[in-house]
Order: structure tokens, then C-alpha cells, then sequence
């Protein structure tokens, strides 16, 4: 193990100042009695999947919700969590480090402190490869005093952030029970919170009593969903990505002779990228989902970029900003046709240097017309979730280098009269996650102690279901937003990504409202209600139902990629 | 020229806070009347050039030093200067933009309506091109409204930042007569401020009245010298830039697994990346101006770099930042002969794909062991000032690469038995130079209202003298540094540059000093003072003079890299 984690360090001011920020907790949380209400049983987003998921963990689906309670509200059946014997929990790091992972500790730990200072918290030191060999940390006031609402993953680091082997979740179980673990925290994404619910379901059928609570930190905010409202270090890393996109922004418009091609790490779904472009207005924004659902293939993105270019430069605009999520390129449905036979490939142990040769006609067409760099990056080394190494795919290179020799063969045929096409690309990836979490990343971080876990299994849904708003008012701004860096003190530290802002907040909130609705109606629609009230329930609640019939349908619709402005 | 220019625009809440802030003058600058001193004639940095300097130069070498003096100064032969007819001014951005740009336009503006609300601003639109096509924009409260204290050159932008050719010239002294201006500020790096002061000497030589200024804005660092602290730009660059180097390194800690190669933009000197390493605390920086000493050859680098790659690996440390500067490409001795050869080449017209094929043999042969990426990077094209695209050379990809396959032979050969390294390349380029200004570039810019010009001629040395001071203490800390991003609020909002506290920061009162002393001594050494007096005087010049002799001359002794920690 690395011999710099979590060791007490010499912080900056910036940073001394911001460990002593107190977050907040929800009043729900605050003091040592917590009030909860048990509400419906759990189901998986697409209902038609939940039977296919309650097979696949029989003895952890279908839990009921748990809503925790203000101090005040009156409940008559509520139920008081009586005090109880110290607890033993204990806590990693699998996945790629989000800021605000910290306080995921730090809150676990003051709440536990809190209820009995017999409760113990040990961190386990190297992720995953710590949890299987029981290299443990106390976590302790001195252990976490260089680390609150600190960046990265460093008190106690990760390593391959895999527990899926039966020998990896044995080694796992085997931990917990020597260590008596009352619970084992799993901070990550989507694959690390996959498998703590394999996980889980595995420690309940064995009856090991460690209870498995995966966490959802990962920047890329794709784990959200009705309970979830983000993921923690999204806000964070949008307002930094954001940040440099506005001074790449303000770059291109001053030199006004450069396009610039932003691509974004956030995994398969483009929530970082949608959130940057209504943050910092770039005047392209190509969301994968958008093209998944429209099966733009990889020469219609280039076109329609290209079309863009072509119209700003009839304005005398040689300047412009894009921006590429990560996943894009699994979002082209050719792209991810190959992506899937190499995929294949690399399970079926075929050398790197062999997989050009092996592909089948088509996709080795589609591998002959790509630039090298793309072609050598393609059959790299996978990550642990089997998917490409997205990180490692210079899309907006790809972009650049495409749009730049269909921009060269408009010239030659006369289309195009403008300036030569000039390109620069970014990749902000790491600059970004490790940041100083913001003020809303460190009080989310610190509150969320317990979260419904994610259930992914054999015909589940994609995990991060998109939830794009498409907001044409911010994109179709006239000018470029400088939002600025993340601010510490003074007003606008406590601001919310623009994303969760537009979305609908209180879910569990409007279920309620709902359901007053369907009660104070069954009081007045009973037996003894006039001909005329009946009839007009009647066609208002077909109406409903029809209209219900419709949404839950199948979005069709072909959205536009934003366009250039 | 852009129609994005120079509108009016909607800020964030964060551009409106920071318009807001009113930047501070010096004392000597308060009030509308300033108090100046004469002082010694200007010389070249090196005393043997100033001959060469002078012929160059012959209406404009030489000149007094001006010493803006504190309004409560008393000084018997003291200048005033007396109201005068209003004034018109002209102003242009030339150069890569850099932070507070806008601000020296805005310190301007105030100055000279302080003085007289008839006096005139006029910008320049597109930089140099409106330069020589007239084309102006009179700068009024209501223009500069939306760009106090914001980043980028948008107000007039740039354009091809040459004022050079005699017709370029001839169209500059054109404008200049025909709007009748009194001066004309080139806001600009090494580049512009060389063409300005060749501009300075031809405007005197054709008896035209504007006086040239060139105000040193880049955020390379480069044009300091002992009047001038630093250039605008260089304080917010090297903020940004160290922001995002520390979350890199937050990053490498957290996961253990990563060696990251990060070059910053900075131009020619490494004065970034110095800055950079002394705010941020990464394993290891190459300053261009220590290879170039050293001869060091672009394998004796790897080496060095692979050597500290395996003692980091016996300490079980998989993960490591290294700090590239722009411009070390140029300071390896080989690969400077390469592109010097490469940029003859160019100079005599040969196209790009004849060049690999023309290189000398010695040249081609390092051209051929240059991996492909490289080596189409080298044959692009040039920039203004005729050396290669710096920004466009991925030197970072190319240590990393070269390190990659060291360490895959020392496997090979089994000398290094650890696991196989692994690297991420970036580069910090646009994302730092488009920021908000800080403090310091905001106040800095706004007072600079006119500076010393750096001459440059045939023979004169390079421009940017590096100044560059190890720092051990620093850069061999036990852990990385975490400065954070700029922040705008609060405490810390008025830092300064690390190296620029670690300078001697009073140049003309040191001078001062040593004058008082010199001349006590000659109250005291004169004929009739005794014999050992005289003989204690004798001694000590002796040894005054032998001291400054070996000071003076070149430095040799081989610095070290600064070594992995």
C-alpha cells in the first residue's frame, strides 16, 4: 500500500479555512434521535424489469423505503429507534475519486459518534484490495482532521474497485465476519454500488450479519433517480469544468481563429455536460443520449458541426466551443457496434495487436476509415466495467479531425469559402475531480449516510436513465456565461447545479399531494353520490388514464442536437 | 472583424461582483498630479550588448529612467508637470491573451479623464489589423461597463499580433497621423513589445509625435526584468494553473496508479511552471532554463525521469505529477538544432511533406527516432514570431511515451521488477489563460499606465532572462500543496506569486542605498585622511572588486533537476 495515504499533511490556508466549514445536516438528522417512516416497497425504474430483478436478488428486493422524519412531525404509528448496543461499520473507497468522498466518512462518523462513543469506524485502507486483505484505519477526530472537506479519495485511497469474483466476495464476507462488522460502506458508482447490491443480496443469503449501504459518489451524476437527487462531486466538478470552459469561451472569442473541442469525463451519460452548457453557454453541446435516441451516426454529427461552422463563418465567426461527453462515442451507433465486437474480442483473450484482423467486414471497414490514434486507442486494455476505456478515447480528437477534412473537402468542391478550419481539444478529466469539494458536495456528502442502493441485474435498464431537459432560453444566450471558479466565501457559495434546480425536488412530496387527491375522491365518489358527479368522474379519470397511457410510452420524438449560435 | 467584439454583454453574478471591485493605485499614481524623477540613462540587460543595442536604436536608447516619486516627496529639482492640451490616445491588444488585459485599458481611461474629461481613448478593434485599417472604438464608461476586472481580450480582441513588414509599419504610422495620436499602447508580450519598441525608434525617425508604449501583458512571466515585477497575467495564469496541477495531484494519491505529464503554456522561460511547482508541490519539474545549462539530451532527461520513476516504485509509490514548461522542447540542445533545421526549411518555402526528406542526416536520424505524433507536430506551421507552435508540440506525450518504453526495456532487462507504469498526459493552456483576473492582475494592469520598453536587437540576449531560484525547501515538502482555485472573497484574495515574495522586490532603493554609501565614503576618503584609513579602504575595494568579478561572470555550475520526493 502506498505509504502517503492517509497520513496527517500540511494544508494551505484555502484548505485549513474550508476544514473548519461546518456542513449542515437536514433537520431530519440533527440530533441523536432519528425519526423514520417505512413507506412502499422498493421497485426497479422500469417496472416491466422487476420481476427479472427480484429473481436476481430475492432476499434484498422489495425492502420498503424508509423516510426519515422531521423532529416535529406527528406520526401516530412512528417508530422510536431506542438506544443499542456500540456498532462496528466499516468503510472504503472503490471507484473514481469525487470530491466531497471524504465527507461521506466524516458524516458517517460524527453520526455514529454521536449515538455511542463505543461505535467504531474503521476505514479500510487501499479499497478494495484492503477490504479482502483487512487492512484497517480507526477512523478517529486526529485520523480525519487533515481531510474534511478535502478533495480526493487520499485518506484512505482505492485500488481496482472490483468485488465480483467469488473469491473477491469471499475474501469480503471474510473480513466482515472477522472483523464483526455491523455494516460495510461502499463509496463509488455505478459499478462499485452494483456490487454492493450483489454483494448485500450474497451477505443476507449466508447470513453474515454486515449490512451493505453503497454510496453514490462519482462525478458523473448518472446514479440519480426519484430518491437520489445527484451524485456526490457533480456540483463540484461542473463548476470547475464549467469554470475552464468559460475561459476557453472567452479565449476563442478574443482570438476569434480557433474551434475548440471540450470533451468531459462522466461516464456513459452526458450530465456533466449538460450541466456545463447551461453554466458556462459553449454553442454546441452534443448529448449522447440525444444521439443514441436519434441514431445519428458518426458522419451526420460531423455534418451537422460542420453546417454549423459554415453558417458562423457566413457571419464572419471563426470561433466556437463544443462540448463532448466521454460517452459520446458509445452513444454513435456504429461506434458502439465495433466497441461491442472488440469488446468481445478482448473476453475471448485475442491479443491486442490480432483484433484488427478478427474484426467482422463491416466494423473493420468502419476501423480502416478511423485516424490512427482512434484505432490504437480502441483495442486498449478495459476497465473493470468491460467497457472501453472512455477516458482514453480522444473523442473531440476524432471530432476535430473529421470536421476539419469534411470542412477541406467543402472547400475543394466549392461549398465552403471561408477562413481554413482550425481546431485545439481539451480532455478535463482529472483537473477537475480532484477539486476542493463545493459547499453543496460537502453538506451532501456529510448528510447522506444511507442511500437506496442502485439494483442493476440481468435486463435491468441502463443505470443513470437520462433525464435531459433541453433548455433552448440558456443555450440560445447571445453571449458565452463566465461563471468563475468555485467560490469560498462571500455570496454564491452555496449555489446548486442548474440542473437540479430545473428538476422537480420534492418527489416523495408530490406522491402525498397525489395521494390526498385519490382519498379526498374516494370520500366523495361512494355509493349515494349523484348521476352527474359519477359521470363526470368517470370521463375525467378515463382522461388520465389516457393521458398517462401516452407519456409512459416510449419517447419517439427526435430531438435536435443544440445547435450553433 | 468579429461581430462578437466589444458588445455589451450579460454577466454571471460573479463577473457583476468582480466589476464591482475598484482597483487600488499606488501612492505616486493617486491624484491628477504625478511627481517624477530623472534618473540614469537605460542600458541592455547585458552591458556588452548595449553598443549593438544603441546602433539599432539610435533615436531611443538611452533614454532616462523615470521615478514616479510619492506626492509628500521632497526633492529640490523636482518636475511638475503643469495641465496640457487634451490628449489622444490609441490602444490594441497584440498577443496571446492574458488575464487583466482589459484593466490596462480601463487604468488608462480613468488616468487620462482624470487629467481632462476632453482627453481621448481610442481602441483598436481586431488588434493589429485595426491597427492598420483604422478601424476604432472610442472607450467610454458605457463600452468598458461589462469588461472591468473580466479575463480575455474580447473588448478589441487580436488578431495576427505583427507590427513588422515595412508596409505593416508604414499602415501603423498612417493611422496613427491621420487620427493625430499622441501615443500608442501596444498591450502585448515579448513579440509585440519588441515591435513596439521598433516602432518607437521609426515614429521619432520620421518626426511622427505618437509615442509608442508597450505594456508587457502575457502570462508567461517572461518580460521581468528589475522594473518591471512581473507581467499581467502571470498571477491569475499561475493560479489557475496550480488549482488544477493540485487536484491532479490530489487525483495521482487517491488512485496510486498514475504518473501525470502536465505542461504548461508559458511561452519560451519557464517562469510558469516554476511558479506553478512552488504554489502546487509536484514530484518533479523540468525548467527549461536548468536542461539548457545542464546540455542536458532528451534521453539523459528520461533517464532521470525513469530513475526517479523506480526509486518512487521501491517505496511502493505507483503514482507521481511532473511539471513540463511549454518551451522545454526548445531548450533540449538536439532537439533545438531539429527545429532550428526544420524552421530553415520552412523559411526557404520547402512544403511540409519535403521536409522530413531534406533534414541533415544527423537530424533526420533523431527526426526518425521521434514517435510519429511528434513528428507531424514539428513540421507544422510557424507562428509569428518564427518558431515553432510551441502550444502545438505535445511534449508531454512525448516524455511520457519515451519514459513508457525506458521502463518496459529496464523490465526487459530486469532491472526494475515494479509494476508497469502507466501515464496521463495535459496540457494547461486556454483553461488557465481565460480566467476572471485576480486581484493582483486586476490592480497590476490597472496602474500599469506605462513601462520601460525591453528593447531587443540583433545580438542582444534572449529576451526573459531566467531568473530562476531553487527552492529545495519547497519543492522537497513532504506532501502535495492544495491552493485551491482564485477566490474573489474573503481571506488570501490578495496573494501574490511565490517567487515574486522570494525576489529582492526594491531595485531602485537598493541602488539608492549603495549611493549614500559610496558617497560617504568619498566625504571621508579625501586627501588628508590618515594612511591606515586609506589602507582599510584599499583593501576593501580590492576585495569588493574581486568579489563582483566572479559574480559577474557566466554561472556554470550544472544544476540538478529537481529530483522525485
Amino acid at each position: 500500500m502506498d505509504a502517503d495515504l492517509g497520513s496527517p499533511r500540511e494544508l494551505t490556508w484555502l484548505q485549513r479555512r474550508r476544514a473548519l466549514y461546518q456542513p449542515e445536516l437536514p433537520p431530519c438528522l440533527q440530533g441523536t434521535r432519528v425519526r423514520v417512516k417505512f413507506g412502499d416497497s422498493t421497485t426497479s425504474i422500469d417496472p416491466k424489469c422487476a420481476d427479472i430483478v427480484a429473481q436476481a436478488f430475492p432476499h434484498t428486493f422489495g425492502q420498503k423505503l424508509v423516510h426519515f422524519l422531521e423532529p416535529n412531525t406527528m406520526v401516530s404509528d412512528a417508530q422510536v429507534i431506542e438506544e443499542r448496543p456500540p456498532i462496528r461499520v466499516g468503510v472504503l473507497f472503490s471507484g473514481r475519486q469525487s470530491p466531497g468522498g471524504h465527507n461521506v466518512i466524516w458524516g458517517t462518523y460524527d453520526a455514529m459518534k454521536a449515538q455511542s462513543p463505543h461505535n467504531v469506524l474503521l476505514g479500510f485502507v487501499g479499497g478494495t484490495e484492503g477490504l479482502f486483505a483487512k487492512k484497517t484505519l480507526e477512523i478517529t477526530d486526529g485520523v480525519f482532521s487533515s481531510y474534511k472537506n478535502q478533495g480526493g479519495f487520499d485518506l484512505l485511497g482505492r485500488t481496482v474497485d472490483q468485488i465480483r469474483t467469488t473469491e473477491q466476495v469471499n475474501a469480503a464476507m471474510s473480513t466482515c465476519c472477522d472483523l464483526s462488522l455491523d455494516g460495510l460502506i461502499i463509496i463509488g458508482g455505478v459499478t462499485s454500488n452494483s456490487d454492493a447490491a450483489q454483494l448485500a443480496e450474497t451477505f443476507v443469503k449466508h447470513n453474515c450479519k454486515t449490512k451493505v449501504i453503497g454510496v453514490p459518489v462519482t462525478l458523473s451524476g448518472d446514479l440519480k433517480n426519484q430518491f437520489v437527487e445527484t451524485t456526490v462531486g457533480f456540483d463540484t466538478v461542473c463548476k470547475v469544468d464549467s469554470q475552464l470552459i468559460s475561459n476557453v469561451c472567452l479565449d476563442a472569442v478574443s482570438a476569434g481563429k480557433y474551434y475548440y473541442f471540450v470533451r468531459l469525463m462522466g461516464g456513459k451519460a452526458s450530465h456533466v455536460a449538460f450541466e456545463c452548457a447551461l453554466q458556462s453557454h459553449p454553442n454546441m453541446v452534443i448529448l449522447g443520449e440525444e444521439v443514441a435516441l436519434s441514431k445519428l451516426t458518426l458522419m451526420e454529427i460531423i455534418n451537422k458541426i460542420c453546417d454549423g461552422v459554415q453558417a458562423r463563418a457566413a457571419q464572419g465567426k471563426y470561433h466556437g466551443v463544443l462540448l463532448i461527453p466521454e460517452g459520446l462515442i458509445e452513444s454513435i451507433p456504429e461506434m458502439y457496434a465495433l466497441i461491442q465486437e472488440i469488446n468481445n474480442l478482448h473476453s475471448n483473450n485475442v491479443p491486442e495487436d490480432e483484433i484488427p484482423s478478427q474484426l467482422s467486414p463491416w466494423a473493420a471497414a468502419l476501423f480502416k476509415f478511423l485516424p490512427q490514434f482512434i484505432r490504437r486507442e480502441l483495442v486498449l486494455h478495459q476497465e473493470s466495467d468491460n467497457s472501453a476505456q472512455l477516458s482514453q478515447i480522444d473523442t473531440e480528437q476524432l471530432l476535430a479531425h473529421l470536421v476539419e477534412a469534411e470542412m477541406n473537402n467543402r472547400t475543394k468542391e466549392g461549398n465552403y469559402k471561408g477562413r481554413k478550419f482550425s481546431s485545439v481539444c481539451h480532455f478535463f478529466g482529472s483537473q477537475a475531480r480532484g477539486s476542493l469539494p463545493s459547499n453543496f458536495d460537502c453538506n451532501y456528502a456529510y448528510a447522506m449516510m444511507s442511500v437506496r442502493r442502485h439494483l442493476r441485474g440481468p435486463g435491468a435498464v441502463p443505470i443513470g436513465r437520462p433525464v435531459i431537459h433541453p433548455s433552448p432560453i440558456d443555450l440560445k444566450a447571445e453571449s458565452y456565461a463566465t461563471p468563475g471558479g468555485i467560490q469560498f466565501e462571500g455570496p454564491g457559495t452555496d449555489t446548486k447545479p442548474i440542473t437540479l434546480t430545473m428538476e422537480g425536488q420534492d418527489y416523495l412530496g408530490d406522491i402525498e399531494i397525489l395521494q390526498d387527491y385519490l382519498e379526498k375522491l374516494r370520500t366523495i365518489l361512494k355509493p349515494g353520490c349523484s348521476r352527474e358527479v359519477l359521470k363526470a368522474a368517470i370521463s375525467s379519470m378515463a382522461s388520465v388514464n389516457d393521458v398517462l397511457k401516452v407519456m409512459s410510452a416510449p419517447l419517439n420524438a427526435e430531438l435536435p442536437l443544440y445547435h450553433f449560435n
